[in-house]
């Protein structure tokens, strides 16, 4: 996530369509959807089926493209659509953040698809382009991902509102369901942060550093992926006036919310983590204090005593109390009174609490 | 508070009403206040009365809803009253932020009632959702609350401003008694502020760190509480032209300034929190000084001196000082002047202050 | 001054004139300072004499109100000059923030005058407000208070610009002696921050955080004071159009420069005192430091020679060492050795500086 | 690139020509490239020929200056094509940030050409400028450099958009191309950043730090290269209308996007070195941790002891214990139990773990 | 530089000239520079001299006053060329940050005149004050200053532009010469930086906290006297129309060029400062842990071993190992093998790196 590997094209023509980024899968899968209110017809790309009977339908068409390191299929797909260079090597580079581009009879929109492991606590995201035409819809994954199924199962039981429903509707419907999961990977993260709130004051370990550095890092990349995305949907409106009815304005504005809300909750959560270091921080002193009160009342009890009775070890000649019948027994209740009075001021100065 | 489950709507219709949050009362309650100024009169909502007839009223209606997981219900009412699905989905899902929703005939608010447990130092939120009509207010509450008790009280007392008034001033007045509440959070995060800055300076304890961050964490939740409240108030006085007196715009300036004032409140609060933080620091980072002192002052005493004593204590044949008569005496005195040098170069270094 | 108590009145009716604050004095005080530039008349409340014949002046009448505790009074003023109840209600309310509101027929300014206490470096503020209307100007403070003499002053010497000035340059005079209180403040603030500069490098200690700590909170209650002001001043000049001579525009604006210039400084100052919190963090980590290397450096050259010495302390009869004539000045010679060995080594190591 | 060496300059005319900045190579060298869509012709300035038959070209002129320090023949290009005389001491002084100045007939950019060492992990930036008129565009680098050499090339194949684009084009092209080198230094940044990130938990070194400050550097001078950019382009694509198609603005909007994302991926490693130091610091202080358990346990358990036998190691005449048989093995059966003890107290701290 | 006094003057009429700040030298100097394109003529106010002579002049007239202690010159200066009492008042007050404002037939512009003591690094500001009229220009300094002599060099050297120009060029040239000497200033701050940078990492000692401490002071104060100059100059060009050649305008944006880079590099350095604080730290504690590794490796093998020859010189009667033969041999070589595993041990852990 963190590779940026554009240079491999540095000088090139801007227009040339150069494919950045990882293999995900082997060969590129076309379906295509082709539904109105009443019907709904899927098709699969077949290599020799041509192109241009491919792309008749009466309703609303959505190509499913999977895998968009195919630089030739997706240069024939701009011929047959009229697709602006530029947008194509877009698509074909994977490391873009969100936008929108908006032209004369398309608007081309570029999302990240983002899953969570929950085991190693990275984010992993994939590009998710869309091109909005006026009766068609084309979305771009970079492997054959179930991101879209919950989606092509309401249009196909095709009572619900989407089935008669404009593009617009389509390509909102389609972000909708990837800002969906952003919800499910803050769920994840803040179980994470929820656990680690629980351990760090008792038992603070280096390993808690290298987990909220992890979660750090995932919120850095989803707010990355987030934060674009309000002005995308917040223009959308407004620039999809072609493709869109206007009365479906309010789920725009939902899921501008749903946005928004997300944001929110990113910036929460960072907020939460960064107390967390805090509180970490404390945790750790507060130990080394607990290390150093322990190692200074042992020393500072045992060390004079031991010099106390090194003296009485010197084998010089003429030591009088050595001969004293009561030497010893005055030595060790001396002694044990001294120590006595240590721990007592220990107390005092609260270093047992 | 901390949750977001919305995803187990992900891919659903985003118009279907799915409950989220927790469950706080077994039956949900229906109580309808319908008032003019000279009349008052209270229904409470009876399973077998149909609601048309329920919702006849000559001046105000106040329809009071207490709790919002009877997903069946809200979609009755919801027909009745020609609510939009979004708006229900929006009421059934406890777990949104702030906002406000303009509609051809109906105005959709959004607000958290917030409560604080003083023990525990967590504000706890529940949803409360405002519907505002040409003459009918309804508000959604999680659970049988008595929040909205002195507004009540005001309505059937039936002498004030506000039984002569608007739909609009009935919302803006729920809306005040909510924001009200803010004020006596923020008063008792305010006492266990000054409760920690009396106390981090003598005593600092791990326990200390614990309540800073618990305030912390109340004061985050309600800044996410009250900062979208101001755009709301904002713009409520513009778009809620149809349902409000122009005259009573003064009353939402009011309002206005009160949020403003608990933001600033919210944020001088975190300011003085971070201080206190330092405090706790650099109050840690001294005890751990003095400790060291001690430990170096009684080290470097007795390190010394023991070891001259074992020298003596060795067993040679041939040490010549063992044999002479004020060898011991000699030792002792110089021992005591080589601790008093040592004590009197720590003084100068200002170890005992 | 952390205080808030405004939710004694949660859920009253917004415009129930409540007296928040602690009283200050015992009975309100009401003066009026009739004048003209040719004409000075001084006029104080008496208990008799009713408000209608208080208010009868040919020039500009200016009422001080000291104390605001006296809810009757209030009213009765309300009635008497057509004030709205909820201006009355802000004026009872002495925890509001600065600001300016705006109605047909008279200005409503809310200013905070404040105080600096040397010793506790603390900052007291008082609400003041001002009532600002065609041909008067009410100035409302919390207690009997001196900081309006100069204006009197100046009023009654007659000879100056005031004197034949508009009401609102009257009101503009007011907010202008409350500001320049604030230069005050900031000096001292100045100087004791000066003095922390000067001692918190030699001779660092935890009072000093504290003195930090306390100057850090007054500047955020100045800067909470000051802010707000920023944005009255800047729209006064245009909403009190009517009670100002266009002419004297230049005077607001210096007004306008001098809190600029004060919000600066604030900011200025909170810079340094980060920056001597930084200072004092890195004195005592230094001070630290100073005292570990005395430890080790005692430590390290005298736990091996005390090792060696016990050594030959040890009773085994076999220990052919103890029998030679030269071991003991060959020993006493080589612990030298050894200590100046180490002594060389700490030297290299740069722990002596 | 730190250094800033106007003051050369302070006082004299500002439109005064003086070179700023490090003589990079011996004698500037000046090749011009004439083109047209089916054309392309280079020259390169002979000392002998004239400057006006130099400018003579058919389509688009090219010229490449390489070296500003020649303030004299700078001045000769400033006749020829009549450049106001800031511009000319602009481009000699190497020391600016980016910026773009409109003038009637041309356009002058300024903009940085950043190179990577990945050894020392600094960035160097050389000025380039680019003075963009109707028919041609003049670019000045600080020495001979290779960054333009594929925009050369795709001229010279003569069958490239490029070849027969405008000169705005051209000069948008230059941009791209100097925009595409910053993709590489972050992206080798990125790589020093993720072997920071392996190395810095298991082994943190104080050479950590040097590597991370040396980075922290490099990103706050790309970013003092990239953020003014985002300006320059936004306006150019209105400011250059009559330099430019107005159909190849998508192309702009492209290199927006680049610019955009460069400035995301600056921050969000900045973020993330940020991280990178919260967790070495961490770490060290875990190090210490550990040494000073270390050096607690020994101490704990051995000083008690070495006191114990010290005891009996006194020479005092009367010490019934000395002549008893079992005392000895008792001793060491209690020394025995001691440290079991304290080893079972320091497991039960988690000491161990 | 920090104290703010204008308090002396609190409750004064605003109007009122007094003088705030050090007196700087003893008696105010006039001088006048008259000049045209073809002609300079300079004159030094005599005190005999009335001033209505003194202001004859054909071309545009230059009054530089050096000091303005001098409350009595200054009216006198403000009636013959009609300046409003505030604006003298202003001159008077030497403490204020830069300004620029409008009057009718006048232009107040106030600005900060640095010096740099690169021993002691602190700035050192005075004010500087510019008012331009139609046909002259009066600049204020607070003391006989010689950072004009390059402007008056270029004046009688009468061949460049600045000669035929107008009055608005004459004030642009005065504050292009006072921000050119902000970059020398900045040039010796990088200097010093780059000192910092090369000594921190080898040798942190507390000196360099207080350097650190006296640039970002200085960093500081530059930035308050740069950043409101943004504003004025932005302005200038607009506001200064009537004394100013539109054709000059590119100067101006030069001038703004410059400041923008001024501010730009202070940021700049404060960041890298940020983090040279931050290395300090780090090379502080790696310190600390190289002193607490020494004493631990110390203590941890020589405290066991001191025990166990403690053990043996225990004056026990019945000890059987006192009396074999190879005892001594055998407990001596034990010890090397002890420390040797303990060496070895630490060597693993990487403690002798």
């Amino acid at each position: 996530m963190k590779k940026i590997r554009r240079n491999i094209s540095a000088g090139e023509a801007p227009e040339k369509v150069i494919f950045i980024g990882d293999k995900k899968m082997d060969k590129t899968i076309i379906r295509r959807l082709c539904y109105s209110h009443d019907n709904v017809h899927e098709t699969i790309l077949d290599d020799k089926r041509d192109m241009s009977e491919f792309t008749r339908c009466d309703g609303i068409s959505w190509f499913q493209v999977y895998g968009v390191h195919d630089v030739e299929l997706l240069s024939m797909l701009g011929k047959s659509f009229d697709i602006h260079p530029l947008i194509l090597a877009d698509i074909a580079n994977t490391e873009h953040n969100p936008k929108m581009d908006i032209f004369d009879h398309q608007i081309f929109i570029e999302l990240k698809r983002m899953t969570y492991n929950a085991k190693t606590r990275i984010v992993d995201s994939e590009q998710c382009c869309l091109l909005l035409g006026k009766n068609y819809v084309m979305s771009f994954l970079e492997r054959d991902d179930d991101v879209f199924d919950p989606i092509i199962k309401r249009i196909k039981s095709g009572k619900q509102k989407i089935s008669s429903a404009s593009s617009g509707f389509l390509a909102y419907s389609l972000i909708d369901v990837i800002v969906d999961d952003y919800y499910s990977i803050l769920e994840q993260i803040g179980e994470d942060i929820e656990d680690l709130e629980d351990t760090i004051i008792e038992k603070p370990t280096i390993k808690d550093i290298e987990k909220i550095h992890s979660i750090k890092h995932s919120l850095i990349y989803l707010r990355k992926a987030v934060w674009p995305l309000r002005e995308v949907v917040k223009k959308f409106d407004v620039e999809a006036a072609d493709f869109y009815d206007k009365s479906d304005y309010i789920y725009l504005r939902d899921l501008y919310d749903h946005i928004i809300q997300i944001i929110d909750t990113v910036e929460t959560q960072r907020e939460i983590l960064a107390e967390i270091l805090d509180i970490y921080l404390s945790s750790v002193s507060n130990k080394l204090n607990q290390i150093m009160k322990v190692l200074t009342i042992i020393s500072t009890i045992f060390i004079p005593l031991t010099f106390i009775s090194s003296i009485y070890g010197m084998n010089f000649k003429f030591m009088p109390e050595l001969e004293w019948q009561w030497s010893y027994p005055i030595l060790v209740t001396s002694m044990l009174i001294i120590s006595g009075v240590m721990l007592f001021m220990f107390k005092r100065k609260g270093w047992f609490s």
